[in-house]
This record gives structure tokens, sequence and C-alpha cells, in this order.
């Protein structure tokens, strides 16, 4: 009887990941990550389609980490107001002692163009996810785009500093300072 | 008198676009877009490294579009008015008359998930080499990251825009209505 093994997919992104940073990530097969955590490559295969989805798996939850800054906030809140939100709760997703391993995944990410396309295409992906909810909240088809873009590119460049070496301030801290800096490059626009 | 003709670069191009759109990227081949304009594959890859390049060919003449918006700004200009004039400058990359071609190209990229991939790539490239030139200029380190961000964000959502069926308006026009908007969502923000 095959038992279901809780934990088997995380148990894999684990060993893949000491694997890809230890030896590299084109050297790595999907066998050798099954074979270090004990279980089978038709495990592996039952989880995650190829190597690279290993490094990916969590892209739904930071999705719903987004999406979930929407339903937390009043039905009346501003555009800004959304994107502050799912800032909010997307940094719920990166608590301080989630940094190493994003660095070391990152590093992986960094050796791969295979892998940084992929990287890239999540985020705008989730620009496109967070707009179309924007839209189905109210929002202005236009408005929509650009809030949820600058959410996006506020977390991705948040994510970019908070992982750096010696970075000690946490994920939310450091979204709120991107938005002050957005706010002060902005702030001589001319206001529709 | 020999007549002037297109390069080989472009004319593969321009017959990859076409077969790519009519029959399939999948089923398309380096050989048969070659034969379509009377070359060889051996010409095809002197041009390009597979066929994924040939719809990726313009990516370094759309980098040097956003920064010759750089080089033009007076060296005092202010953030804001490197990305106002980066975006000027990249503009001019999508006149009217290439919106029929940029649409095809798009519907091509929505086939297939690894071409979207390679694009969104282009998108966070660009960012971040926006981002080099402007602290190569002295903007500080987070500023540069997020008003290049900022300036390639305003980019993506205006040419998502300006592709759209029916659209008129051209791509310059629309990425002043972007920043509009922008300035409306972040207006309520502290400045810092």
């Amino acid at each position: 009887m095959v038992r279901w093994q809780p934990g088997a997919p995380e148990r894999l992104q684990q060993a893949a990941l000491e694997l890809f940073a230890a030896r590299g990530y084109e050297q790595t097969t999907a066998t050798e990550i099954a074979q270090v955590v004990g279980l089978t490559e038709r495990t592996f295969f039952r989880h995650f389609s190829d190597k690279r989805e290993v490094l990916f798996h969590g892209q739904q939850l930071l999705t719903d980490a987004f999406l979930a800054g929407l339903d937390e906030a009043p039905s009346e809140a501003s555009p800004l107001e959304l994107v502050i939100s799912v800032l909010r709760t997307a940094s719920t997703f990166f608590p301080d002692e989630r940094r190493p391993h994003s660095r070391t995944r990152q590093s992986v990410i960094d050796q791969n163009p295979a892998l940084q396309e992929r990287e890239s295409h999540k985020l705008t992906s989730l620009g496109g996810r967070l707009a179309d909810a924007l839209r189905a909240r109210g929002v202005d088809d236009l408005t929509a785009d650009i809030a949820a873009r600058t959410a996006v590119m506020a977390f991705g460049v948040a994510f970019i500093h908070w992982i750096r070496e010696g970075e000690q301030r946490s994920f939310h801290d450091i979204t709120v300072e991107v938005l002050g800096e957005l706010a002060a490059i902005t702030a001589q626009l001319d206001r529709r």
C-alpha cells in the first residue's frame, strides 16, 4: 500500500535548493533530488512537472498572499489603499526567517537564464492577476493596470533590497520605504 | 543597378513573424523561415541563435531607445524628469505604423509560455539596465531602482493599451496618461 507522505513536496524543495546551490542547477537531476530525501523519481514527478518547477512551487501561495490584501481591504478603499494592503499581506510571505532561503533561491536563479525568465514572468503574471482582481472590485480599467503593476513593482524592488547581504529591515518596512520614494519621485507630476 | 533590399535579418524577422502568426510558432522551423526568403538555414543561424531569438532581435534597440532619454536630459534633471525623458525616447520606438506589427508579434508571444517568459524578462532586464544607468548619473541607489522600474512599468502598461484593437492614440500620449494616473494613485502617499 502506498502511503501518502505529508511534506514530500517541501522535502523535495529543500533538497533541490541545497543541491542546486551546492553543485549547480544544470548538474542536478530530479532523480538525485528524490534520492537525497529517500523518495523515488516517480514521486518527484507526481509533485513537480520538472526540476525547474520545484523552484516555483510557491507561486500560487504568493499570488494568494497578494489577493488576500484585497479581501482584507474595506469596500470603499482607494486604489492606493489597495496597493498598500496587498503589499502588507504579501510581506507576510517573507518573514525574516525566510531571508536565508530566499537568498539561496535567488543565487540559483541568477545562475540560469531560463530560471530568470521564469522568475520575471512570475511577477508579470502576478501583475495581470492583480489587475483583473482590481477590475472585479470595480476599479477603472487603466487605474487597475497601473495600481496592480505599481504594487508588483514595489514588491520586486523591495525584494531585491530585502535579500541583500547585511540587510536587516523587514520586508514590510522596505516596501513602506519604496512607496515613500515612489511618492517623492512622482510628487511633481500633474494630478488629474 | 542593384535595388536596395532590407538586410537578411529584417527579411528573416518579417518572414518568421508571418509564419508564426499563420501556422503557429511551434509548427514553424528555422529552415522554413529561411526558405521563404530564399536564404539557407545556415544564413538563418548566422544571424539568430534559434527561432525564438528572431522575435527578440529588437531588444538592444529598445534598450538604446530608453537610454537615449538619459543622454538627452540635462544633467540637473530630477528622477521624474529622467523617467519622462526615457518614456519619450522609448515612445519613438513605437510609431503608429508599427502598431500592426506589434499586435502580430504579441499574438505570437501569447501562444507560447516560453515566449511569454522571455518577453517578461526582457522588461526586467531593461529595468536593471536603466537602474544602473541612473546610478551612473548619480541618482541614489533605491531611487534609481524605483525610477527605472516605474519607467518600465509605465512603458509596459502603455504597450498593453497601445496594441489593443481599436486604440488610436499614440504610444507617447498613452504613456502621459499612465503617468497621470500613477500620480493620481500615489497622490495621498506621504512624501519624504
